[in-house]
């Protein structure tokens, strides 16, 4: 057979590296896509005149386009066969990517564990996105549960040891980032680093209703082929799976409603998709200040922040049920530190 | 509170000017979507060759790129709190923007009126985009009926006072333009300057049925972060208001069609949306030409058109009722001058 | 009147060039919406190393992305009044496009038959797509019923003599292109020339729903201005005509999956658009292995290929029922040329 039927859980090797296909360059027709499908209003991803004012040589591109084009080239060797995306840990990005950069992912599986019912098993992989002179641009474990299509031995379980918080100290603030004269009348708030406690939690106030053809162009633009987002005579619902990190990036470009100098994201802690969003649902989101920490660069701190993606009836600052399960309104709890000016 | 709960009536000041927040760098990623998303088909516009042919350096970005671009700044502080969005003038496009231009807005407030029902009032503002080099692109004034919030004293009424049109000699012509080796084959029609009769209507002939992903694409493009356009939960009747902007372009983009040569917008004499527009109707356009003039650049003259906007069922050449009010399949009537070969 | 009707059949005259209007400058924005449009993830036009490594200076567009920009312009001149579009012959690329370069477009009147109810007749026309050198980029035949709206004299019938198959010898590998050090694993599969057999079949597996706002982007992206395609009241039955070359773009997209290393297209040798296509069809395709040729440049083999389209309900590799007449679930059958790493 020439087509590719994806891999199963008994075709994961520990500590072999997945060579992912298809690299991509990015230019600002990837931008100008970015901002049309998100409600994206962080200033030092919008312009390049603001950028440089904070020491860049220009606006880098999302750091969700880095996410989702670096996941999205892992979508046919990793999730192809999922039953379920996991979680998510220990995710840095290290380099800001720029117009004109090449994109490709590796994954090296560093975890197996097979389930008791012998049909599936939970694969371990640390993904890593490189640029076109082969650094390092983002780094992070996925763990997803994938079914078994024959019936071999399961493999020794091993389970790798994850931090649940990046910790202050391994984050990389982009090289020459600069805060202390910061614009902000021009990045649109004027809360700073000072202004944010822990615990503090921000209704993001506005909402946006997802259409098909929205999630659809974003998810092809990332070049994830997973069926369940594009054909609706997959699925004997005949509805189309969000992609997750389509509601990642709406519920990102939300926060600015009050997260507006949260600009970079350095780190993804953790990640939940908690329930399946579909076309039609009105997307809101609120934030938590998890933990706050300083950088080594000039005026800049990190947040670690919780954003939760909520359907419109949501309950203000909805998340758990009694018994600790996610209430069916929450579509996504996700944990990650962003950088701030002092 | 850290959202942005937009500005009341009695926020405004009398002549104090608002730096609108999220600069923008243009690229050909928002050209290629303008043309996604209109039919957009202007030579100038499309094409490098044909507008270094014309002394251009290359070719421009669409003249209502810059116009929504701009735009979409002010709505957090002018129009977020707004009823109704109740006119344009004076508007005049300055230079022209090309790939890689950043765009920046600022607002002064030119005029305030406080209802007698002392529950909202006009806000006269003039913005003004700016170039990265600090250089004006765009100036128009607008206003717009802004809700109170609090029981203050009305302000000293100040309504400005506006051009109804802006004049020939006030027109600014890109530098370098030159028309007079306009090549009519390329731009797709050989109508000129001396075709146009002041009085002359044209039907565009061509229509667009509208889907909620475009206008929100559109609308999110350009930045404008009004909720009526995004969250169907928002109204009562489950409706997704489109951005009057969108309807601009949609008619500009249709007028093609017997307007082909009246390439570059110039002037913003006046507007007015008429009525809403929202997904599912058909968009057609017909236009009149109001006034000519001489420009002192070569080859170079100037049409005054109006540009009606109306839906798939209005008779030919809609426009007014016999008490002079708006009929309901209008959607926009638009005042501007198009600058249009000798 | 002003605006554009349309030629009918008696205003073509064999013989004669039309030089179609509106030229179009590419750039990322159009690469990065066929992104979005098309689940399309040839290496070769994602990725400028993976193009440097293949001895290309950068990453073309899409070889459709050409296609469709110089088939758009010739709309108005050619299909505005056409009742089918018969039938494609002889088409070659001739050069890459890359970001930057500057599309027109040209056809010149090669053949015209009238039916014999006198109503309408078929029309040929050879297309050039030009480049701002004024280098030839694509050149492909193409006939189309217009109808007749005078009652004129038949034209002496002429019916150009088309090859079936552009020959092997014919095809033009650009310039510099190498595959001799082919990098299987990011092209995303080991498949090469040896592997694939004539009269091979292969099923994609994958299929799109398709939206009516991602099929009226991309038909104006191509600045295509058929009414049918956007005009919900056009048609009688309120459906909105999925244009062809969307079709065409979809399949191929979808045929990376068994076929990712027939990246460049070099002929089109036969196409018909056996159905129509609208909103909410999922599309799916299937190829076929029809011959097989070598190349002068390194590595490269050409590899003949029967391209299919078909609706979600279609019988495996359905095609033609026993009197020969296509199933009314195919949507497109397409015959072309690929280049394929030895």
């Amino acid at each position: 057979m020439k087509t590719n039927p994806g891999r199963f859980f008994e075709d994961y090797v520990l500590g072999e590296t997945i060579v992912h296909a298809v690299p991509r360059t990015v230019s600002g027709g990837e931008r100008a896509l970015y901002h049309a499908l998100y409600p994206a209003r962080g200033a030092l991803y919008s312009s390049d005149a603001f950028a440089r004012a904070c020491g860049l040589p220009q606006s880098p591109v999302d750091d969700l386009i880095a996410f989702h084009t670096v996941f999205g080239k892992t979508v046919p060797d990793i999730s192809l066969n999922a039953i379920a995306n996991l979680g998510y840990a220990e995710g840095r990005w290290l380099l800001p990517v720029y117009p004109g950069d090449t994109l490709r992912s590796e994954s090296t599986v560093i975890g197996l564990k097979e389930n008791s019912n012998g049909k599936s098993g939970v694969v371990y992989v640390r993904t890593r996105g490189l640029n076109q002179h082969g650094e390092a641009v983002l780094d992070y474990v996925r763990w997803v549960m994938v079914r078994k299509a024959r019936a071999t031995p399961a493999p020794e379980p091993v389970v790798p040891s994850l931090q649940s918080v990046v910790s202050p100290e391994a984050l990389v603030v982009p090289a020459g980032l600069d805060f202390s004269t910061y614009d902000f009348a021009l990045a649109g708030e004027r809360h700073r680093f000072g202004d944010y406690v822990v615990g503090e939690r921000i209704d993001h106030v506005d909402g946006v209703t997802v259409e098909e053809a929205e999630h659809m162009l974003a998810t092809r633009l990332w070049q994830n082929t997973a069926k369940v987002h594009f054909d609706a005579t997959f699925r004997e619902d005949g509805k189309r799976l969000i992609y997750g990190g389509h509601v990642i990036s709406l519920a990102r470009a939300l926060s600015f409603n009050g997260l507006a100098n949260a600009q970079v994201m350095v780190a993804l802690n953790a990640g939940a998709h908690a329930n399946p969003c579909f076309a039609g649902d009105t997307v809101k989101a609120w934030s938590e200040v998890l933990d706050k920490a300083p950088t080594a660069a000039p005026g800049v701190g990190a947040l670690r922040l919780r954003l939760v993606a909520v359907k419109q009836s949501a309950a203000p600052f909805a998340l758990r049920d009694e018994a600790g399960r996610y209430l069916p309104e929450v579509l996504l709890d996700l944990d990650y530190w962003a950088l701030v000016p002092l």
